[in-house]
């Protein structure tokens, strides 16, 4: 069972291993509510998971220290254990999909892991994980479903009370469950009146669903940017856990999760991942009952790849009117890129990108279509160059 | 005269108005010397402007302060005024060229600035600010050739010795100068033997070429997206404090710009704008003499607009083999789009567009070219998809 003291426990035994994440107001975030940010996409690998990894593999016995720790992650926890076993001059070993992106494989190794790719993917490297366990003894680090491991993550939840201890509620992404369950026993034991919210994904909510329907359930797929919360089953602890200590889960959709990696960028000059910002996001799209209220939310992970980053960027300027593109219907004759062209310069769009092309055989045969890609500065702008252009007498589709 | 205690004045005197800016350790930024992050895009306003602004507002004479304040400026130093001015209480009037983002003057009025948009370029804007300062007897705010802004910038030297009082070498961001002015008067004031590095960009070289030819000379144009820095002339104070207080100026290009910023992002979850970024990017890019040694790179800003941060990215997946544009000459008959495609899936490029062109009329009447964007792994990732396509028989481009 999880006690308060195995969480302070934990705290003390982290207290080499991580950096302090101190929490950064975040006034940009909200006007209804006084938001803060606990950044562990400061924290050193980039996220949370080092905390649980760190704790699990100090409760080791000597013997079991001696033969090694193995997991099995394509992300954060991978990363985390590398860096934990590392700083305990323990030997681990990770098993990754043969796909797993470049940069999380030399990121894991550079933690001084050892990396085993299997071919296949995540399913298929954790069978690959169990066997190399049960052929060597290597003690295997669950990236979740461990009370040790839950443990180590419930720190967060004691120093967010030790910085602020005023806060009215504390919001938290799930995926597996071991964030959110530690936070939320440190905190509900220590301080009943504080509120613990979680967040999912829409495209994988595992935890949502089955706290709802009130046993596991498991999703047969998950589709979500968000892939460090791409669980498709909670565990049996942290199914526990969520249903006894947290008040309320709710879910946030990809627009909602671009959008809020888009406006910490901007506000707070931070680069959160797409798990680590759903508690951003859920307070920015006002699914949470918290106005007039202290909140923190947890950003537990800041590693996205940059190009999921600019991916993000480009939805986030065109959901905020900053790109357009435009279909301008032509006919055929000479004169007439020149003309919209110039329509645009004096509205002061800057063209990216040009398409021209003839139409379709359903159209006229001497049509055209000219797709045109601006930055612009608003909707207001984009509508005073959609009616330049119609006034002129071009046809836009 | 520039004096420490001015400087000592004006860090008491910012007490209430700037948020602090704790040196962040950034080991993942260089392995051949000790570097540390002064983060002033995480200063409010997001850049460092707000202090030497706010010191030279409590400055003013009562008279002066019941008149308001004056400034031109596209940028940082705009909010730095505004915000300066409205948490004394004071009115300020801030003239931007029409051409501003969107973003900057929204920004500038939040923090509680009228705003007064004159049609054309920054020297025009500043044209109408004096002419406005000379009607109304508005105090007007230098951007930076002026002793008690210097002194203000300043104080960040001071907070750098305090915090970290082995460091060996300082490197700064150099525009119009004020920022290194005070910060090296401060450091070699009271620790002559810490060096201070300035660094512009290649395209705005202005104290660069100053200071190499003992006197001041003005550019007739600057060019770099680093627009916090795009400065024509030193001032005649910068000038001086730059000649006899930084022990060396060097350049970086926006190439080693864009890579400055898009480490920071993967190793720092921070973001910098092109100003920001050009000290971490003189470090990177090896440009000074500071093996082995403890620096601080003070970054002075984060202000940068995502549609740029966006092409920052691209440039730098394209310069890192993330990115690759592939083109094909095929021909023109059936299968042949799915023969590349499938070969490009085996390797495990994941495509992002396509253009599939006939070729121009030097070319065989019947060939095409195919030009395909694809995200890859690196270089190598690259290369073996050529190699593929090169032994099935198709000719790159």
């Amino acid at each position: 069972m999880l006690t308060l003291d195995k969480i302070y426990q934990a705290a003390f035994a982290l207290k080499n291993v991580i950096r302090p994440t101190n929490l950064i107001a975040a006034p940009g975030l909200s006007n209804n509510c006084e938001v803060y940010l606990k950044p562990e996409n400061l924290q050193i690998t980039g996220s949370f998971k080092v905390r649980g990894s760190a704790f699990k593999i100090s409760q080791l016995s000597d013997e079991e220290k001696a033969k090694g720790v193995i997991a099995c992650s394509a992300g954060n926890h991978a990363q985390g254990v590398a860096l934990a076993a590392t700083k305990q001059n323990i030997k681990s070993l990770i098993c990754l999909p043969s796909g797993a992106p470049i940069s999380k494989v030399e990121a894991t190794k550079s933690y001084g892991a050892e990396v085993c790719l299997v071919k296949g993917v995540y399913d298929d490297a954790y069978k690959k994980a169990l066997e190399l366990k049960e052929e060597h003894g290597y003690a295997f680090i669950h990236p979740f479903d461990d009370e040790d491991v839950i443990a180590g993550q419930g720190t967060i939840g004691l120093e967010i009370l030790e910085e602020l201890d005023t806060v009215d509620a504390v919001v938290v992404p799930i995926g597996g469950g071991g964030l959110i369950s530690g936070v939320a026993f440190a905190i509900k034991t220590l301080r009943p009146n504080v509120k613990v919210y979680g967040v999912q994904a829409s495209g994988a909510p595992s935890m949502y669903n089955s706290v709802k329907k009130g046993e596991i359930e498991a999703l047969k797929s998950v589709s979500t940017f968000a892939d460090g919360i791409a669980v498709k089953s909670p565990g049996e602890n942290t199914f526990y856990y969520c249903s006894n200590y947290v008040d309320e889960i709710v879910t946030v959709n990809e627009d909602e999760i671009s959008t809020a990696i888009l406006t910490m960028m901007e506000q707070q000059k931070t680069i959160a991942e797409g798990a680590g910002a759903v508690s951003v996001a859920a307070v920015l799209a006002g699914k949470l009952p918290i106005k007039g209220k202290k909140v923190v939310c947890i950003v537990s992970g800041g590693n996205i790849d940059v190009t999921i980053l600019s991916r993000v960027i480009e939805r986030g300027l065109l959901n905020s009117g900053r790109t357009y593109q435009l279909c301008v219907e032509l006919s055929d004759r000479p004169g007439q890129l020149y003309e919209v062209s110039g329509i645009i310069a004096d509205c002061g769009g800057n063209v990216i990108s040009v398409h021209h092309e003839r139409a379709s055989e359903t159209k006229d045969i001497n049509g055209c279509y000219l797709r045109i890609v601006i930055e612009t500065r608003n909707f207001e702008h984009i509508s005073q160059i959609r009616e330049k252009l119609t006034e002129n007498g071009f046809r836009l589709v």
